[in-house]
């Protein structure tokens, strides 16, 4: 609806002209995702106006089917819960010439900043020296929208929002989502979070309730099971391999579930990170995603798919002595070298997907989004409308002038493409100085494709300890000797999804994404140390070492 | 403990040399705060270190009772929930020259941001008009701190941080909250909150349980109310008369509570607005304050007191024809102007006061803060570890340049004299509009003397289809009627506490925070004509107007 009086902007052309096909769907270019973009009204930018990622999608989703809907899942508070009812009166602000002594919302009068400028990286000189040589300025000022200078500025993204986080930057977050996933069934949207965590908790007050198991890689992400705990919502492990969580084993799980024994009713929850997966670096490969899909098909289960780390997938590894694999050619090339997202394949809108700027811009912005079906993003809405508030409109308003007014979808992916090959070199000194100072013996890995971790596995059953000691106990003597010799990795037990459930497997956690190459490669050799001195292995230079 | 190989700092000097007494106690000054600032060890601002707001209170609170334990109040959610456990391994990294390889934090290498500048106001010219002018720019750096230049800067801020917030603007905010309310008890403690809204949300999840009532102002926040409803618990309207609720009433209500009439066990949890409290504007005096603290006492009421109108407190209302009262003269008398908080006579530690940024500087930063007992800030953190994580960084970046690098503490009451002068010109301009063209034998007003809203009260009885019409009905017409006429205003029944209960009042809300003064007075205008058509009143030009 447009109200009266609204201003017609002109559509903002890109001219870097970078074609990019969608891997999965008819070709669409990102200069197109310019191009042909809507008109949109001068007021639909405007503070705290009301957001639609329906109205930023780019192709026609007509012919796909509707998503299923979740009732039977949804929570109590998640249903009972209206929209913000102050926000009722906006609808009347359309009528021509009213005064609005309605909003409590202050006068930007009243916010003292004046301009925001960023010093960022021109596209392709992404480095930090590149950026200190060649990095430019770009500035936001108070009232650049009522200039006509650009669509977002100060006095609107420092005054209240929506839970759906600006119009200006859902647009561009759900261009990306179309570009990336664009997923196979007509009634998905966009809304912004928090960042992922904030998102799971939502989620899980949504689609959980007191008592509840749901599903989770047998090691997950610990800050997910303490955050779903308090809630009265326990994780159970799904058995993985190198390519994550096993789609047999999780049939399994579920065929043979029984409610007296388990205490709590047939899960019907996935929580899984496919890419890069914390802690155990593991990837899921299509076909992989493909069956657990299928499971969850089967089964009935809802999934929320957090995935940071996906534009952490790296080039594959070579190892020590054979060249590199050549960087991709183009955005063509770079996109289609990504694992297709759960998001991707999901034709029934049972996925809620969790992204995130943390690992790829700054988790300082605490800006993510989620994209699932509209009843769910529509729940999701509401709820943000009554806590969170959406993302911080300063971070919204950095993110903006980067990725919008700046680097544009085209940039960005040159900038993902950087990253990627950053962390590829980070990988490989990770795994290069693990094959000089880590015994193999009783250490083993493969090479994570994905993500932040090394997954070391520690042959506990070679430990002089064992069976004297349980294997609680011989992860701990190993990490404090680990640390004795100046290196910190993290527990395998800390990232148990239920510390209940029996384990018979003791793994360390590194991280190659933190330190400089030198101290990687310094710490490793001390990890290797340690683990040597802990099993009375030969030293590295022969030395034989007993324990201390 | 300091950590080996940490760093002193120097401790900052302010110059503003501005003499602050505390209002309550022995007098401080704002430089003292600064001046008496205890060393920092340079690592206390590192990545995601953690902050104890303990460290950074001034006086000595040896001598005050410790607040009042909460057990029997808190929710499951919150006495089960455990602290992030992936933190333990930071006591780890207090060994000299450990490498880690622990924490799954980025490198600020992958932040594309070199530097972020700010225009914003010399201290004293604060105008919009002025800052273009006049205001100076501010700059942080990818690598301050390791350059010592700042102790906040991208490299820190960008990252993630704590559920506290970062430790360098808890300190500001402790800092500000001890000079202005001083609480009477050993164990106070300040976290960061995303705003007052989750905190609100937060709250109510620690100290709530499904079935629960609880109490506010029979008119309160209608955000509130919804943020209450989904979680299962209702509110109460406490009767209220221009100076917000009556203690003597609460305590009726408090000892005739009746289970079973009223469904729900006795109340245990009061939230109000005590300063210009939306919508009513009604601000809470000193002796009314007392009061409802001691009914709190009486029934063991735990308050949360909802704070973001407190420095909007406005210069006493003189009328059109009398000369305003002079403005602040300084520090001194700007504080003891201010109608003291239930956090500043809070002996019990009963009190959880929510303190935000967004009508004082931005509603964008997602900032603000919690005061509490340390019972309940340590539970607070708790829960934003696994769910916000925090206040944005980089918007408390922006805030600590301006607060702590530029302005100060006594800079910070310099715009806060600025914007109680704004407020009171805003104010005037209303309530002159209304003295103007609002029909005083129809509707009636106090004025405010804080906060952003004007409330008006309507003679209902006397509008002509009373009595055969309800309340709800007679307002909706109003409404209407004032829409078609050209204006907005919010209807009182939208911000009742209880639409269950019974009222007999009807009031409509009009802000005069976001107009600019002709508008605002344009506005109404119409709205008494609207309001003199409804009720069949002479027009104002004398022309008698029946209704439509």
């Amino acid at each position: 609806m447009a109200p009266p009086g609204a201003i017609e902007v002109e559509a903002v052309t890109d001219t870097t002209g970078v074609t990019l096909p969608d891997p999965l769907a008819a070709p669409i270019q990102s200069n197109e995702i310019y191009g042909r973009r809507r008109k949109h009204l001068k007021n639909q930018w405007g503070v705290a106006a009301p957001a639609d990622s329906k109205n930023f999608r780019h192709k026609d989703y007509d012919d796909k089917p509707l998503a299923k809907r979740w009732d039977h899942i949804i929570s109590e508070e998640a249903r009972i819960r209206k929209g913000n009812s102050l926000k009722k009166a906006a609808k009347f602000l359309g009528k021509a010439g009213i005064i609005s002594l309605g909003g409590g919302l202050p006068s930007s009068e009243y916010f003292p900043f004046e301009e925001l400028s960023l010093k960022v990286p021109t596209i392709g000189k992404f480095s930090e020296a590149e950026t200190r040589e060649s990095g430019v300025t770009i500035t936001a000022g108070k009232h650049d929208l009522a200039k006509d200078k650009s669509i977002f500025d100060i006095s609107t993204a420092f005054n209240y929002g929506q839970g759906t986080g600006a119009a200006q930057l859902l647009r561009w977050v759900t261009e990306h989502t179309e570009l990336v996933h664009s997923p196979p069934y007509q009634d998905w949207r966009c809304t912004m979070s928090i960042g992922s965590t904030s998102a799971l908790d939502m989620a899980l007050r949504m689609l959980s309730r007191p008592g509840d198991m749901i599903l989770s890689e047998e090691y997950t992400f610990a800050t997910a099971v303490e955050t779903a705990a308090p809630l009265g919502v326990r994780v159970t492990g799904i058995p993985m391999d190198a390519e994550g969580l096993l789609p047999s084993a999780m049939d399994d799980i579920l065929h043979t579930w029984n409610v007296s024994i388990r205490g709590a009713r047939k899960p019907h929850l996935l929580y899984t990170v496919p890419t890069g997966q914390n802690p155990t670096g593991a990837t899921q490969s299509l076909d992989r995603r493909r069956a657990i899909y299928e499971v969850c098909q089967k089964h009935d289960i809802y999934i929320i798919e957090d995935e940071p780390y996906y534009f952490l997938q790296m080039q594959p590894y070579t190892g020590p002595n054979a060249p590199d694999v050549p960087p991709p050619k183009n955005h063509a090339e770079f996109l289609s070298s990504l694992v297709p997202s759960l998001l991707s394949m999901d034709t029934d809108g049972r996925v809620m997907r969790l992204d995130s700027f943390s690992k790829v811009l700054s988790p300082g912005s605490r800006v993510g989004w989620v994209t699932a079906s509209e009843q769910l993003t529509t729940m999701y809405q509401k709820h943000a409308d009554v806590s969170t508030q959406g993302p911080a409109g300063m971070s919204q308003l950095i993110l903006f002038k980067l990725l919008e007014d700046h680097w544009g979808h085209s940039g960005y992916l040159d900038w993902l493409i950087h990253i990627r090959l950053e962390y590829t070199r980070r990988r490989n000194v990770i795994l290069e100085a693990c094959e000089r100072h880590v015994p193999r013996e009783v250490v083993s890995w493969k090479p994570p494709m994905a993500g932040m971790f090394h997954w070391l596995k520690i042959e506990f059953k070679k430990h002089p300890d064992y069976p004297a000691k349980p294997i609680e106990d011989i992860e701990e003597q190993i990490f404090m000797r680990v640390i004795d010799h100046g290196a910190l990795v993290m527990r395998g037990s800390w990232f148990y999804a239920n510390s209940e459930e029996e384990h018979d497997t003791l793994f360390f956690r590194a991280t190659y994404a933190a330190a400089a190459a030198d101290r990687i490669e310094e710490g490793i050799r001390r990890f290797g140390e340690a683990v040597r001195a802990e099993f009375g292995l030969k030293e590295e230079n022969g030395v034989g070492n007993g324990k201390a």
